[in-house]
């Protein structure tokens, strides 16, 4: 227990805030892109995890690009310093101002997601007299084996079209003046732990592909999304996940010629360099005889357990004794029922003033903080 | 159909934003403050359902109090001109510096909501030299009869202090030399539509109220809480809330000699008066056969579909022809599965551009907003 020191200085610090552990972000960035690299693939990040500024950087630093999902993600990228050529924009319900500045900005691909949104993005770019790259989102009607918030990839989701709208469209789509059909985007999910579905993904690229190149079309990309699943159970056991393993299947199953492999990567990248930091305010015990714990953070920090009843591991990093333990039940400061970050956490005895650490909370944490109940947006500390 | 015209210059605005109609907030304050005068019953705000600073305003001309549920509302309260003898502060998890701006400004209440928070706040007091005002907020232990997520009164829950756990620390609390405990607060729940339920509250505060007397307490105050709840499902059936039928069950069955009675009302002051107005941005259709169509907002404007499950009805304000109608499924742009505004909903024939009105978005809906997706936070309009 207790699995690491946490210094003098962070105890002090004013609590709730966010902890990044920015060594293993780099350590995390450099097995990403040594394995990526193998296969000469392509990756971007996904800004929507966590767009806090020094992660930006350090993401920029290794070469990455970003996948943006809104005009505002593509600015940020963008005065980030991040050329536009490495940014792909997916999003089921782009603006016409954001598709103005996407086409103005030439990104490397537009990923598009409806039929309807095609002929928008032709008529923009032919506003601007430009021809705009666009990859075609395919719904690929995969079940992820995740969580149904957080699946994508299904036939009656929003995200992608059919192929059978696409074939359907096929003529006019080359009729198209103003768009460049440059690839394929396919993305099935977030959080896979078995990476056996992304053989399904490939088969499923493989065999779109094909047909569209059969059709006439010149695909120089291929967008294969994103997903990796984190530990979110134990993160100590897995701080970097696997790219390897997803690479070598895509490796061996996709089958695309000579075109780029792209893939898109945010939790997977920065989910377990962060952590929630929060302070035990008081103990309480219900008249059911529960035993709470309430932090001063919230779900206004972190809303993942009460959005999706997420699990994350917690831990109290300042506990001196650690013979004794108790099953608490750790709530916020927010006046809501589902404010609570776990139940039954097993703990070494928890009082007042102790710190617990919230973990796997780099990504979908900050980048989903709300001001309700008027709460401070928390802070970011950064471990270098 | 169609129940009220919306105007050219409104079409024209740049959505997603929040329409307020101040003279529907007006005449529910009107309501409010005629029904509650009645009794001499005492009104607080429950600032966390919507802090917009026009609303805030209006309420403030109408004469009631806050509620508040942190030092940050407590702090925008003030500055908004509330007298800090007009409000109440509750809050499981208060931090120090929280409690000790509230002790300092001498608001009317802290409502306590734990027999450890009690000895912190006498601690805090002292150190300020002053004696400071509490009630303390008992678990009334009563089923709301709401949606689990927003019921506060039962026994298990984290809110207030068994009262059995009071009458344990009697002396102690007697004791105590720089908290003067002025009443009681008991808070059943949120949304409550059966409001038999308040009957159950008021025999629970009787019974409370007067055990509390026979010990020698001398209690000016008794805060019955808020919960009123309001009519989703057909707004325009029921655009004020009952507040007279709330203060009669009230009137009828409590029994607390001459101290003062006070509410707590957010939802049922605000909810109504408040629409999240978006545009359509696409319509699609899933290889299943469900009609999407894809609006301009999302959850980080409106996040109670996603977070509670929460029905919002929904119109479309610009249909030409309300002959024809479909069933669609309303989604937002958020890159996220949960981003559903609703299933299955009968519209007009709804096309690209029309502008669709989600219905009783006035509480918990701008206060809840995200910038997740870096959505700019949404912008209010005035139909005053």
């Amino acid at each position: 227990m207790l699995s690491r020191q946490i210094s003098q200085q962070l105890i002090e610090e004013e609590t709730p805030f966010y902890l990044y552990d920015m060594g293993l972000l780099r350590q995390t960035l450099e097995s990403l892109t040594s394995e990526a690299n193998k296969y000469g693939y392509k990756v971007h990040y996904a800004i929507k995890a966590n767009f806090d500024p020094r992660i930006l950087e350090e993401i920029h630093k290794f070469g990455l690009g970003i996948d943006c999902a809104s005009g505002n993600e593509l600015r940020t990228a963008i005065e980030a310093g991040f050329a536009p050529k490495t940014i792909v924009y997916a999003g089921v319900g782009k603006r016409d101002k954001e598709l103005r500045y996407a086409i103005e900005q030439d990104i490397l691909s537009i990923n598009c997601e409806s039929i309807q949104e095609l002929g928008i993005i032709d008529e923009l770019a032919r506003e601007q007299g430009r021809v705009t790259d666009v990859c075609l989102r395919i719904n690929p009607d995969i079940d992820p084996r995740t969580h149904h918030c957080i699946d994508t990839g299904q036939a009656d989701s929003k995200f992608g079209i059919p192929y059978e709208e696409v074939k359907e469209h096929i003529d006019w789509i080359k009729g198209l003046k103003n768009v460049r059909i440059i690839g394929l985007h396919l993305h099935i999910g977030s959080q896979i732990r078995e990476l056996h579905v992304f053989e399904s993904m490939c088969r499923k690229v493989n065999s779109i592909y094909a047909d569209m190149v059969k059709r006439g079309f010149d695909l120089r990309m291929v967008d294969c999304g994103g997903g990796l699943g984190i530990n979110y159970d134990v993160p100590e056991n897995e701080p970097i996940p696997n790219f390897a393993s997803l690479f070598s299947i895509v490796h061996n199953h996709l089958d695309v010629g000579d075109a780029e492999v792209h893939f898109e990567f945010g939790r997977s990248i920065v989910a377990q360099c962060g952590e929630l930091i929060t302070r035990v305010l008081f103990n309480k015990t219900t008249a059911t005889g529960r035993k709470l714990l309430i932090v001063d953070g919230s779900m206004t920090e972190l809303i993942r357990p009460a959005l999706y009843g997420s699990y994350h591991n917690i831990e109290n990093v300042t506990a001196q004794d650690e013979e004794n333990t108790a099953k608490y039940t750790i709530v916020g400061t927010a006046c809501e029922s589902t404010d609570v970050f776990d139940q039954n956490v097993s703990l070494p005895v928890t009082k007042r003033g102790d710190l617990l650490a919230i973990k796997s909370a780099g990504a979908y944490g900050m980048s989903m903080a709300s001001r309700y109940n008027l709460h401070d947006l928390p802070r970011a500390v950064y471990r270098t």
